[in-house]
């Protein structure tokens, strides 16, 4: 159980990840970072195709995101997210993007907390019952 | 009304076009494309906020895009889009992208084909009839 | 002089800014973020061709952004950007992005911290004297 | 060896690769086929972390690209990419886009021209011996 509130996923850094800098572009992370909320959200019970009928998404309301070193082209990266606060209508989830050979080589920090919508108007929602529990 | 079946528009390439071989990435210069193609189609009739609200889209089923010359950090691109056939359910367009100073430095070339489709079944549908008049 | 303190653009909400919800992607709007950016960098002395022969940028290390509002497909947006904290290596931006004609209508408050860095080793660098004195 | 002239990739469908119609927008397939012919390429001896320090990348001169029917949130695909023709200066890759589990469902068929280009300039360069070789 304590295996859900956690995720890791794994990208290889492609060219169109990079800018002419020479270094992976500061938007390509969050690209990265919400595949793998998505599927730790998955693994919460937010079913990607049960959102989609409903119309009811987790949806990030706040992003702090620290860029502590460059990643580049080839750099095979492990993306990890964690559940780690969790209200009534809010939770944040905290995520490092690290080499996956050398995990103490950290290329970003990231904080994101998420609520639940109702779209398109954008009406807040509590968290489902059977996910808040999840959390205890 | 000549005036409604072609349309320009203007980029200045940013950091986020670009990759690490010190150029525009290829898949930047579709999404310059695409500004340029939606606000022609809105010129024809296709109003972005209708679109939403009936759910009735001009969707690209076709692409063929060539890439003659690198443009990089900082060029003033002109994306010049034109409509050059039309049958009753797809048309096509033709997109140029220049350097806005030097119009004979061609940097991409680019057909695309739309039909009219209701989203999100994919139901294609006729080019309406307002719409198709003006193509006469 | 107070004028190269602050930028604003505009941006229409295309369909690639969006998502199934029927809302602006939250990365869509960094995109915008960066196009404002690099344009009152621009204004600060940060010239694009001229950074690109050099091989130093001014990179962000640190993104905070609160979404407030969800805009939508053909909404059309201003992104105003100002320079607030200036330090001998490092200084902060802000950013809103309002509607264009509500400017009460706040979508996204957003603030970046950039430092000047040689790439692609990443090295940082104190900020150009030329340009420091302008913050004063 | 045969195994090197093709290379499959698995994606699923995120959030990011959606739009408002509800369905993957067209722009992000390019993303997913550039991913699997940079593993592709990588196969033939074309090897990310070498480019960069030599600044030869193969580059995309055309891409066709035909839109079959449309995947949406969730989905599973799987990208195939085939080398099958081969000159001194340039190769094609087609590419197919299907459900991972059904594959006699396509939703995306693709064509490349690939040249072997030095950057930033642009100078096309012969395909490297023993990269030639192993198409034969």
């Amino acid at each position: 159980m304590q295996k859900t509130l956690e995720y890791e996923t794994e990208e290889q850094v492609m060219f169109f990840d990079t800018d002419i800098g020479g270094v992976v572009h500061n938007i390509a992370y969050l690209r990265m970072i919400e595949t793998c909320r998505t599927l730790l959200a998955e693994q919460l019970g937010f079913n990607l195709k049960g959102m989609t009928e409903e119309k009811v998404f987790p949806v990030v309301v706040r992003t702090e995101i620290d860029y502590k070193k460059p990643a580049t082209l080839g750099d095979k990266l492990a993306i990890r997210g964690v559940v780690d606060e969790v209200s009534k209508t809010s939770f944040w989830c905290e995520f490092t993007v690290t080499d996956v050979q050398m995990p103490e080589r950290i290329f970003i920090k990231c904080r994101q907390r998420l609520a639940i919508v109702r779209m398109p108007e954008g009406r807040p929602m509590r968290i489902p019952p059977h996910i808040f529990e999840r959390f205890q």
